[in-house]
């Protein structure tokens, strides 16, 4: 089920590449199908795709060994952090060694002057923040899993905190990374800025493993605010909630979070966490600075909002009031699935320029009445990005496929908008369809260009971001 | 003068591909020696290398055009917007076309709801923020030089504003290039935020146009803040001053610009613009709000400030008495080259960690009194970049190889601190030197493998960012 380019074993290769591994590795090199099943996608309907084996690296020079004996028998090799992506970026379609990073999990240096951090990558954001609790400081990125930071660099990840610290992209100073040549990158030295030749940083995050393998991060790191305030609004249209967006940035509010919900997963709220709000869009927010001034912020937003027919504004700055307003928010995957109890809650990514978001949610939200989805709506707002989870009993193929259809048809209409068929989720297998149909021809020519160049055997995660036709080996 | 890559000229395919420019392009290929001249590097020392022509494109389809008649021919082709890089960018080593990009200088479309703007490379910021005073919004970046918008994104520039508001590669969300092949590429669509695939847009940010031309921008912008304070404080030594940056960093306080002067161009500012300030490291500060919220962030830094022994500390939020404030910030440069009349200015640029600043100036400062250079300096504290101008005369070929000592000295010293040698003006001829030192192989392999799959024939601005040894065509 789902599209999934078909790429070729290479049996021989695998073969001669898993007794040399296993003689040098020995028990950190596990075949065992429970396992290998596990490194497979697991997430959503795209079918698992086990590796040949799962081997635990500790170290760089480790990863370096493994590539190399990969790269010389052309065998596949996929990154492994959690296992929480979900367009199928861990699968092993032609087969191949999964590097599972859970033992690459140090924090190397924390430099609190300088506001940056060197991990090994599969340090967990929430293993990460807890390490730093007493420093004062802070990793803003926020996808909502407890993802590894290797995983979240490989697919550009973000989450509710995007609007003010942004994403990946905006939170790694720099990277080592192995190539398939067995050659050792540094991407930037620790520098905040640095216009020192190509952005290989850059680049790396969001290649998914096709171009390399992360074993190194240099993160920026943001300080704690002194004072943090929450509100919730409802609004009568999502045009009204999305105005209000809008309005809010042109007057400069600095806004930390800023999330959206549509009025079924308002009711799938009310019902699951006990709630009474109104069944409409609901806007929760959050803003970082001092005692007064996030007071006065989330007063001018409540003033904005007044003036574009929001009702219920509350905001406060204590701790405990601020986890029961956002609640709703807290809860919402919980209670969108006690919408349909047993079914999978498969989680869709577009995003659009925020003048276009309420008519794209608009439409989003008739599709699904018109194709009798019952699919909530949680959308990071302030990016113009926005998630469906549509609730798929996975028994009944007719009606994946029919939500299979809805993910298509979404994708298609953000790009007619001048957005993308990913906002933070990845391309992978999932969405590997809808590249061309986004950048067009040039563009997927100019990343085949690229990797081509640097992977010429296609070695690295093959089978993700680019389908066969791009002319990769 | 200068170590400058030698690249051979195809002189047989320049000549033919000159002739079916003219033919097609008629009076827009000039071929005068002056501005030929013009065309080459004209800003430091290197040596002047003028292109074989200079061609002025009107549109996408045009340097389509152009760029495949040169690409037949194997005839390099540089972009051209101002003028005003300082590493060689615009230097033809092995001759070819100069595309000036003076007439698309158009501003699309503007967005004012999702705050982007889509423009012609030719633009420069200084027109950008006029045509777009009417709505509220802004475009952050300064580097100074009102150079073209085209520029400053092939060479990743930044400038005051990018403590607050991130360098060209946070602030372009999509553009539009024409690659060796001919092909037109689209890097991104106009959401904010994407996952799909190879972030192109900050591969081709910083290319320094060896990758493909630049001839479509889609800009972030910035609303104009309601309130902007001032402030400066003189500190008893380098270290104080640093210090004072760091901790407001690390609380939080939402620095727009803090800028650094020296003591010796402090003195120059006392002389040149009639100011009577203590001849010790001065740091110059903005912040951007709300009313409140910029004079709460200035008494606070005016607090850390003063713990940490700074003086004088004064700040405003009146328009023209920020200007009075700022103003030996605003007359450095001038100032500076009255320290030495007759002498050319010489900007160099390295960026350290923060923690690493003080010392790394401090060090500066006395290898300059170790050669007898006088050489004031101005820091984008906030980010550790720092520049000294050189004050040269250039008539004195000693002179010039002890400067030139001096820039290799201070790139190594910064590479040493986990620093690059280049912060903001790119690596261009005169830092190519120091990329593989400052990198690795590694690095400057995958660079080359990327170039080479991009631009197989080495005809987009050769003998920039890469040296032959790195393989190229």
């Amino acid at each position: 089920m789902g599209l999934q380019a078909v790429v070729e074993r290479n049996e021989d290769g695998i073969a001669t590449a898993l007794d040399i591994l296993t003689q040098a590795y020995g028990d950190r090199v596990e075949r065992g199908q429970a396992l290998r099943e596990q490194h497979g996608h697991t997430t959503t309907w795209l079918r698992n795709q086990p590796p040949d084996a799962v081997i635990f690296p500790k170290s760089t020079e480790e990863v370096q060994d493994i590539v190399r004996i990969c790269a010389t028998h052309r065998v596949p090799i996929i990154a492994f952090g959690t296992g929480t992506s979900l367009e199928g970026h861990v699968n092993a379609p032609a087969g191949g060694i999964s590097l599972d990073f859970s033992q690459m999990d140090a924090i190397l240096e924390v430099h609190a002057e300088d506001m940056d951090v060197v991990i090994q990558p599969g340090v967990t954001r929430k293993a990460l923040n807890a390490h730093l609790r007493d420093t004062g400081l802070f990793f803003p990125i926020d996808p909502g899993a407890d993802a590894s930071l290797g995983g979240m660099a490989a697919t550009r990840a973000s989450g509710t905190c995007a609007v003010r610290y942004g994403t990946m992209k905006d939170s790694v100073l720099a990277l080592k990374a192995v190539l398939p040549s067995g050659e050792i990158v540094k991407t930037a030295a620790r520098a905040r800025k640095t216009s020192a030749g190509y952005d290989l940083t850059r680049l790396m995050i969001g290649s998914e493993g096709t171009l390399g393998i992360i074993t190194e991060l240099t993160l920026k790191l943001q300080g704690i605010p002194e004072a943090t305030s929450a509100a919730t609004c409802s609004f009568p249209s999502l045009e009204a909630a999305c105005n209000a967006v809008i309005t809010s940035f042109q007057y400069g509010l600095p806004v930390a979070r800023i999330e959206l919900l549509n009025a079924l997963q308002v009711k799938a709220c009310n019902a699951y966490s006990k709630l009474s709000l109104p069944e409409a869009p609901l806007l929760l927010l959050e803003f970082h600075g001092s005692e007064s001034g996030v007071t006065e912020q989330a007063e001018i937003f409540g003033e904005i909002a007044g003036e574009l027919g929001g009702t219920g504004y509350t905001f406060t700055t204590r701790e405990e009031d601020r986890n029961k307003l956002w609640q709703a928010r807290h809860d919402a995957y919980w209670a969108a699935l006690q919408l349909r109890p047993g079914a999978q809650g498969i989680s869709t990514d577009v995003c659009v320029p925020l003048s276009r978001l309420a008519e794209c949610v608009t439409a989003t939200e008739a599709k699904l009445a018109e194709l009798g989805i019952t699919a909530p709506i949680v959308g990071h707002v302030g990016d113009g990005n926005f998630h469906t989870l549509l609730l798929v009993d996975m028994s009944d193929p007719a009606e994946i496929a029919k939500a299979e259809g809805y993910v298509g048809w979404l994708a298609e209409l953000a790009i007619s908008m001048d957005g993308t068929c990913t906002g933070e989720h990845g391309i992978g297998q999932g969405k590997a369809k809808y590249l061309e149909r986004e950048l067009g021809a040039g563009a997927v020519g100019m990343m085949a260009a690229i990797k081509r160049g640097i992977d010429p055997d296609n070695i690295m995660n093959p089978g993700k971001i680019l389908l066969p036709a791009a002319g990769l080996a």
